[in-house]
């Protein structure tokens, strides 16, 4: 079987080691050169261009940061469909809007191409350790076809149903998350600032009805949780800027099908206000610092 | 051991049976004829006025609506520490403000009697089956005396701190709640707008970050947790208005500490906006109605 | 005619000049020596309470930093309604809750004495010069009865409707004004930020649709409006904390009567925090400096 | 001389009719038949594609819905671009993001052909009567050039900068405009549950400086201005889903250049739910239902 991996940064580069070491062959293609060599040493076949990695490929991945880099591997004169063989198998795993990845399963479907989605969730770390959950949308079929690959670098696979359903788990999953976090954070900083100890309020908070990932995995409030980037100067996490990107996503898909989303429209502006702070690569839990006074 | 309990509404009354049930003597007073007639048949002794229930009381427990009756029943002219002995406990049960509950505890204090509060969780389910989780404020050894009691009402007797803390967990708790709830609302009607089944994108969220109380077991979408008010036409639950009430507490004592509560101040909005068209009486998950169509 | 002045400080030490300059005999009370001193010098009568500045009074006029204020001074114990003689008119200046002063004047009623409220429009400046607005909540008969003094004092004096209906006024005018102001602090951050000249925008805003007081008068954007705060670093102007507590009176007021006001419940939250950054003595058009980068 | 309009809409067509009044030949494309019959009853020349009607043409003048089309009519593979003469002036009326534009204009200038922006306020009464206001982007040249036509169909042509800036200065103006109408709707709504006469409030607010465009000539609440849409049912104003356009122009810009815009995130979602309740087709000033009881 002959995978190709297309982008290979912080995500891509370490899902596509956990497929090498588990003994598969993978064609690789990325813009950075330090990314290739990285491949290279992990046993990765480097090609020039996606085309050349995808020629003759069985399961095409693809990791890129935003919509129009899929759409032009894709779909771009030079792009993967444009070179696959028909029957061969593509899963994007880039959080993009649902539309894009709808428009390109139908640009393959003429081709005898099967296209899917497949974003993650678990961060690099669950990338590099091969932890991640895969969101699949595609066919009942599909998704059987998808799991063999997808267990290789992850240890959820989840079926959310037709192409663009995984994107669109992710980012409803995202949009509640950036809410709740900024939730926790006013909550935590008003608490503090009435009175209480701030472990007091999360044992309270994590035994009662506003517990939450934010507040039992990822509490903004330094040292409430060990090894939550808060209790490390917001460093490593989930940055705000990437947080900022995937609220753009479920706000524009929401504008898309005419759908409100009045604290999404506001909570994005408020990650927007962060960035301009200065703190676009810090954890976005460092959003607890709009509810803090300005020395801090 | 004599204890008296003022206000036995729907949570006191149901909070006094159980004290009943347990074999202590109890001397309560409401204003209402129906709920001082529930007290009788369990065994209550009927009083006139607080005072006379207080009337050699070793322990007050108050369970009343707002902090304005919370102040005359304690601070009045004929109010409950002008009678009480010294040595004597109250424990105030209502969700209250927390300043308002720190000055009847200095006025106590004069007089040697201890106040502390204690506002609860679980709703009226948990009263009646004796499952309320009690947020304490008090001193050590205060939080010590009240145990015995309270765990005669609840499963929970939980410590937050001084007194007027137990109140500060209770509203920054709810403060979270009201805006995860209203972040779940938004994130599921969005993702089942776009086309994705609820019970897919329900999965996909409580096995990731987005996962919190609201998304797990108090779903605003129908039929996704079976036992949800959402299941029930949004009966039976805690109350739109209770909500509100506990939302307005938090952005107060807020204003109090000149704390900014962005997405606590909206909600608060949206909150009343769902009361003013007719929905007071719903439990708030049904602030989902703000995102569906308006013939639904 | 004897008229009595209680509170004389920024705005009613103003006040109270233009009434000596008239040739009026003021009776006048404040807490401040710095206050009464200035009000000597000027030329009034000085008492050492409230009740002796009243004694006697065929007119009351008040003006005092919040509700407490202007209950206490009513109705306690040795409150001016206590010690007037009937046939009096009362005029409360204060910016207050419309509930409150509707308490008052119905205390008055029982002895015959009339209650109304007037705040006010046009800031220190306008107290000064004797160019306020007074927006007069009172009868028909009573409007016509405060015209004389209030004339002493302001050029327009608007009759709002029945007692109470001045605050209303008053509240929901600076509701639209505090999210106004911050909707032209958006609109003037983000063109400059697309690469408009602030005049530009300016020039363009108040020749159409967009235009307000807040971007004609008292545009944020320093060196639009000369005479403007924004081109004094914000200094002299209507402090934040003062637009923060009108936010506080009109969302309290809208709670009370179950009103939404979204925006207004963000926009309080706004200068909340920007008041937790520092700037509570800005004039309130500084909001824009949450839309400016953090350095600036 | 002679001019293509490219774009004969509701508010292209009036515009186009008043170029033909004028005196000038003007050669037209419109998708729609009927649009071009009532195009030709004007004494205009009907073409059948873009490119035909820009042929030899001197100035091209577009309008239309949105940056897809303008992108195509102009950049497309029959586009305008590709057949105008060196020298010839496009002048794009469009409400579109400012960058696309800037995009076009890149593009002519390869050509020798000179593209600038310049987008309308007056909405189709405006456009009749040939009232309109032109907020012009592009050289000081290039504006002096536009001048004698677009005078033809407006009274105020103004200079806003270099190319883009007339989008920008649009944009930003209906910001403004979204943000502060709701500001209206909330005051005015909040004032009336609050007792006061709708009139009297009004009359306030516009002699104070909550005063703006959306309390002076369109407010809201019925029959406070004559010739307002809250006056007709909210019929034939500018249309609830044209503002929800606009405000989503802003937005997106303003995530282009990472510039937060908190409170038109909000009002953005404000709208989109009024529209989800079936209010698209309704002036802008019926926001106003949302702080309304449900029956009404």
């Amino acid at each position: 079987m002959k995978i190709a991996f297309i982008g290979l940064g912080n995500m891509g580069g370490c899902m596509a080691q956990n497929l090498l070491k588990a003994g598969q062959q993978v064609w690789g293609y990325d813009l950075s050169e330090v990314a290739l060599q990285h491949f290279t040493e992990g046993g990765g076949i480097v090609c020039s261009t996606p085309q050349a990695a995808a020629q003759e490929a069985d399961i095409v991945i693809t990791m890129l940061p935003a919509a129009k880099h899929v759409r032009d591997v894709y779909l771009g004169e030079d792009g993967v469909l444009a070179t696959l063989k028909a029957g061969s198998l593509c899963i994007d795993c880039s959080t993009i809007d649902p539309q894009t990845i709808k428009d390109i399963a139908e640009a393959g479907e003429a081709k005898q191409i099967v296209v899917c989605d497949a974003p993650v969730s678990g961060g690099t770390i669950g990338a590099q350790a091969g932890t991640l959950t895969f969101m699949v949308g595609a066919s009942e079929q599909t998704y059987e076809a998808t799991k063999p690959v997808l267990s290789l670098m992850g240890k959820n696979v989840v079926h959310c149903g037709a192409v663009g359903t995984g994107q669109v788990a992710k980012i409803c999953n995202n949009l509640i998350l950036g809410i709740s976090m900024t939730a926790v954070a006013e909550g935590m900083a008003l608490g503090v600032k009435l009175g209480i100890d701030p472990h007091a309020l999360a044992g309270v908070i994590n035994s009662s009805s506003g517990r939450c990932w934010s507040s039992e995995v990822c509490n903004p409030w330094p040292d409430i949780c060990a090894n939550a980037p808060a209790s490390r100067d917001y460093q490593d996490g989930f940055a705000t800027q990437l947080m900022l990107k995937d609220l753009g996503l479920a706000i524009e898909a929401a504008g898309q099908v005419k759908q409100p989303v009045l604290l999404g429209g506001l909570v994005q502006q408020l990650y927007q206000q962060l960035c301009l702070q200065g703190h676009a690569n810090l954890d976005f839990s460092s959003i607890i610092q709009q509810y803090l006074p300005a020395q801090k």
